[in-house]
């Protein structure tokens, strides 16, 4: 069983859906482009692969979580958009952010625009399913609330960039709702749709959101101590943008008054290649790169223990397979 | 029979309803304080007072719509905080707009945490009043389809800035989704909830595209030939932005060589007060403020008109006189 074919197989299931909330000949023309341009780029369509795996998972099939997958790919997308902006990103999936190619109006409308329609892609989802009035309005209100947190996690992630003193908790509670949020709302979302009892949506909801922050916490691992080739992107870039990971987090917390000092000196600077390194062997040698990988291994046990209550499936086998994927990855 | 006191009494049934959604306590602090700060400084909140009276006027009662009237008003937030980043302006309500006050990052974040809440508050409403699936879904629908819409027109509106050959057709059609299509939603999904026949939920649905249009329409008049102190703002700051409205486009048609000249050498420039009195003459003897005006009247009487299937009540009268309000209000 590989879990990543098993994943992109139904990723791909969503394209047509998210044609059809978007489509090519929108009005005005620019929106269309606008909104469809990361889209088009690619990207691994994770979120909806999860919905419709977990709704398989319940004993449904894929396909009846259509709509909502897509919308999931879509509200990740207008994330992505606003994020780029905020963080005067230039580039993604190796094209030119929205923003750079159409200006910041554009790409916030955009980003809004995408997200306007998530919510009609849902409603769609249950009325086509005939779920009932309760149901219907309880999967919009997992979609909203999850869209909620990840303003909150935007948010605090923002305020982090004027501090050093962040605990793990602060750490968590970020990464929660930055990436935990939608990865929940993804497999609960799928879990419903499916028709799980309600036993197995939590359960899966769960699954979501520890991959979804062990997803985040072994990003910034392999960000640190990947091989640049692979992770597409310089190794060493948080560093030098000052990101406060849970590495750093846990480094700071850790160091003596000679190493932290050595830190604060590096991170967040222009540093040469040298210092860059002297910094990432002393995070090394606090053990923080390690205490974060385990600490996402940890999560990923615990988000594949939650799924002992589900029947065996293929769907169930790519599941624990795509959590173990999460922290054995090398890009 | 006072509208303006009847919808006001609505309107402020929402106050505490907004705060269960975007409650002063929420974290972190800076998004709560950023996406109450506009409904914090007021507004007439005209959507919510629509929606409620739309429920009364199909026999419902007010509070039949409360969460959806709330979700209205976070949904008109939302889209003025991200209006007032692109246009780059630094005072509404009398306050300063949400990116002055705490940057664009936080201003982009907190619309996005708005309209987030929507449609949670819009699934809420619809599983308190115990709808079927089928009807839940369509709420969802209306909203979802009329934020795409605000979408449309304000990239239209954009798109407009490097043009004079609108026509207006066009504008109509920018005017519908960046003002219609909100109003729209608010009398329409007003209706559904309040139990109101398919017929009286479109006649309402019309009444408030109608309106929405007719108010703006009206804005830009009053905005030209209104009286500066009781409109609040410079007269003339439409012309000197060159803003294109029905008045413009109406008298870039019909100008002969000379007016049209005059006309394009004030338009969005910073022209001396002399110059600019002289535009709003042009546009006067063009007779294209005149022209709008009438416009304005036709669409209210037309709105008025789709009321007539609905039985006598307080709420009809009401929705009756706000129409005939929006074009003789002075402000």
């Amino acid at each position: 069983m590989d879990a990543l074919d098993y994943m992109a197989k139904k990723a791909k299931l969503v394209d047509g859906e998210i044609n059809k909330w978007i489509p090519p000949g929108a009005k005005p023309k620019v929106l269309a482009k606008a909104t469809r341009h990361l889209l088009e780029a690619g990207g691994k369509k994770i979120r909806p692969a999860l919905a419709l795996t977990a709704a398989e998972a319940v004993g449904g099939r894929a396909g009846d979580a259509l709509e909502a997958a897509a919308a999931l790919e879509l509200l990740h997308t207008f994330t992505l958009i606003h994020d780029d902006i905020m963080d005067h990103d230039e580039f993604r999936r190796n094209v030119k952010t929205v923003h750079v190619l159409w200006g910041e109006p554009v790409a916030i409308i955009a980003g809004d625009a995408l997200f306007a329609k998530v919510f009609g892609a849902v409603a769609a989802n249950a009325k086509r399913r005939k779920m009932d009035g309760l149901r219907t309005a309880e999967l919009l209100e997992v979609v909203s609330q999850a869209s909620f947190e990840i303003c909150q996690g935007q948010a605090q992630d923002m305020l982090f960039e004027t501090r050093w003193d962040i605990t793990e908790e602060e750490y968590m509670e970020m990464v929660g709702g930055k990436t935990g949020a939608l990865m929940e709302a993804a497999t609960k979302v799928g879990a419903m749709l499916g028709g799980g009892k309600s036993k197995e949506v939590e359960a899966l909801a769960k699954y979501g959101r520890l991959i979804g922050v062990a997803f985040q916490i072994q990003d910034d691992v392999l960000g640190i101590a990947g091989e640049e080739k692979q992770f597409g992107k310089p190794i060493g870039s948080d560093i030098r943008e000052g990101k406060r990971t849970l590495i750093v987090i846990k480094a700071l917390k850790t160091a003596g008054p000679k190493e932290k000092k050595l830190l604060l000196q590096t991170l967040g600077k222009p540093v040469p290649k040298k210092k860059l390194l002297a910094a990432i062997e002393t995070l090394r040698s606090l053990g923080a790169i390690n205490y974060a990988s385990r600490k996402a291994e940890s999560l990923i046990k615990e988000a594949k223990n939650q799924l002992r209550i589900l029947p065996n499936s293929d769907a169930k086998a790519a599941l624990l397979a795509m959590a173990d994927f999460i922290v054995k990855r090398d890009f």
